[in-house]
């Protein structure tokens, strides 16, 4: 697929915090015998002034703030004009308009291109998740479909704090050469074949992520956020399980390394979110303070009727979705999540008996 | 074994912040028809000035501040009093003088009695589980022996803020039976069969406790703590398989749902002495500014010598033990922990290949 990573163009599309800091990783990458990263990295920005900012004063203030963005990197807000002639297109959009904006990709985008997708959500409606969207909509084959996830705040990593990170493909082959690109001296990647596993992992990260802020809203301590996050961990599992994805995934950085990450950062998105309605505002409030989007709160419901569809039940994405939609007082949250029968504990995981 | 709860006296051996505090959890517990709780509690305290403190003014400002004990509590610095008649003995002792105590406690412990570790860590020398040192010193069979272990930080749950927890024990009824006896309505019990798995868990989670530390001390982000969080549960994970524990207990309260807690908090005595080390303290600096033990750096060893008697790799036990011994500067720890050869995850998590 990826003749030659030096002299493959790369595009990334969306130049939040998430997209962008990729791109800086994708240029400090040392890949082959030269240090010195890939020769072309276009980004592109629904903004013009962003992409202008970008290209000529080497920052994204409004979501890095003063991060220096390498000089290698150039941008643009004309989509087709990113995707053209670029090997590898890294999608770092909005879950819910992802299939808006590959109906503009598909016209640019060269034969045997691979297409890695950053995104962590779940289509509404269709329940699909960001993978199956791109396959369909740009009807490709999954071996040119990766996923990137793992302990990731964008933030931390626009810092060149050290972490690692999860590269999935069905065709571990691809995996390793979208790994060789995106792996630099503070962002390490690891292979997976399991893409389904690793999405799933992403998307209901976001509602724990909820459910552990709500529980900070209600003041709630680390032993009570530290039960919603492994009992979360397990709802998820059995849901990835569920569609085909593998345990030992979500034990992994994708998983567990995620989840660990968000819940402990005043920097997510969701989390923020959770704890302003675990401080009884009301979604459309939340929405209002908030300024990125929270994907937690999009998808959740989504998830829910998967979740559903596929007989796993899944307590605590349930009790978030009840918050959401005004049928349960967040008052109540802790008593759900915690007042259940005495009973074994792998029961207690792999079944629900509220 | 136990013949009808609201009879039994139970006693609890140490009267640290743990062990008055799950005194306290099962003083209201809510057992049986009526509520009320257990007719006879008895702490016992080395110090004499604590237990008359405990009697009398239903306080132990040394280790919970102005938290009130229930006064269904008394105290006694007599430590074969307190076990003499008790159908349950609660031990909640340092790791490493447990041996030295089951001398007086097996002169005067009733026939049949059950025996609860809430202790962590693993006997330096020989290696062994506090359930096995408590089988060999007190003679006793396995089916009398429980653990309770779990994202239970001790002054959130004297706070009497909701946390989960687990019970273990290989009869599962007598797991039941100590879940009935401490179940109160901020401290929710889940049983578990397996013992061997449950104390690996809270064991090797010092250790991560103090890397994860390590990496606060030396300004690394959320991102990896989580990496390191998130292999580290790997690496405990191997060691309790090889010794035959189960996966399930990991991912559960007591592994992961401890791990995380700790890992969280500030309160946790393990992640304050890794911090100091990460600072560039010596060991002997660290354990002067500690004014109560971090069973970690004691157990760290143990846990490393026990690993390569069964030949599992912990790379994160490894460099926390390099620390401690002088070997390793703690400026190298982040470069250690994540600097590894691109590979596939699931082979990242199951073997290592530094």
């Amino acid at each position: 697929m990826i003749v030659n990573p030096r002299q493959t163009k790369i595009a990334v599309l969306g130049a939040g915090s998430w997209g962008t800091t990729f791109a800086k990783v994708l240029a400090d990458a040392t890949t082959g015998e030269a240090e010195g990263g890939h020769e072309h990295i276009v980004l592109w920005a629904r903004r013009r002034e962003i992409a202008e900012e970008i290209t000529h004063r080497h920052t994204n203030t409004t979501y890095l703030g003063e991060i220096s963005i390498p000089e290698r990197i150039s941008a643009t807000d004309q989509l087709s004009e990113a995707v053209s002639g670029a090997g590898v297109v890294v999608l770092a959009l909005p879950a819910q308009s992802l299939r808006d904006h590959l109906a503009q990709v598909r016209q640019a985008l060269v034969p045997d291109a691979v297409v890695v997708s950053l995104i962590k959500g779940l289509e509404r409606g269709t329940h699909l998740r960001m993978s199956e969207v791109i396959a369909a909509e740009l009807n490709i084959p999954a071996d040119r479909i990766a996923v990137v996830s793992g302990p990731n705040l964008a933030m931390e990593i626009a810092r060149e704090e050290p972490t690692a990170s999860v590269v999935a493909c069905c065709d571990e082959a691809v995996a390793e050469q979208i790994a060789t690109l995106c792996s630099a001296p503070y962002f390490r990647p690891y292979t997976n074949s399991d893409v389904t596993g690793v999405e799933i992992a992403g998307i209901v990260k976001n509602v724990i992520a909820l459910a552990v802020g709500m529980c900070d809203g209600q003041q709630l301590g680390d032993n009570s956020k530290a039960s919603v996050i492994t009992r979360g961990l397990a709802e998820t599992t059995r849901l990835a399980a569920a569609l085909g994805g593998r345990l030992e995934t979500l034990s992994g950085l994708a998983g567990l390394g995620d989840v660990v990450a968000t819940c402990a950062s005043p920097l997510s998105r969701n989390r923020s979110a959770g704890r302003l309605l675990g401080q009884g505002y009301s979604p459309e409030e939340t929405a209002q303070q908030l300024t990125q989007t929270a994907e937690g709160i999009k998808s959740a419901g989504a998830v829910l009727e998967l979740a559903h569809q596929h007989q796993v039940e899944m307590p605590i994405a349930e009790a978030v979705v009840a918050v959401l939609t005004g049928k349960l007082a967040v008052e109540n949250i802790a008593t759900l999540l915690l007042a259940r029968e005495l009973k074994a504990e792998r029961e207690g995981l792999t079944h629900d008996h509220r």
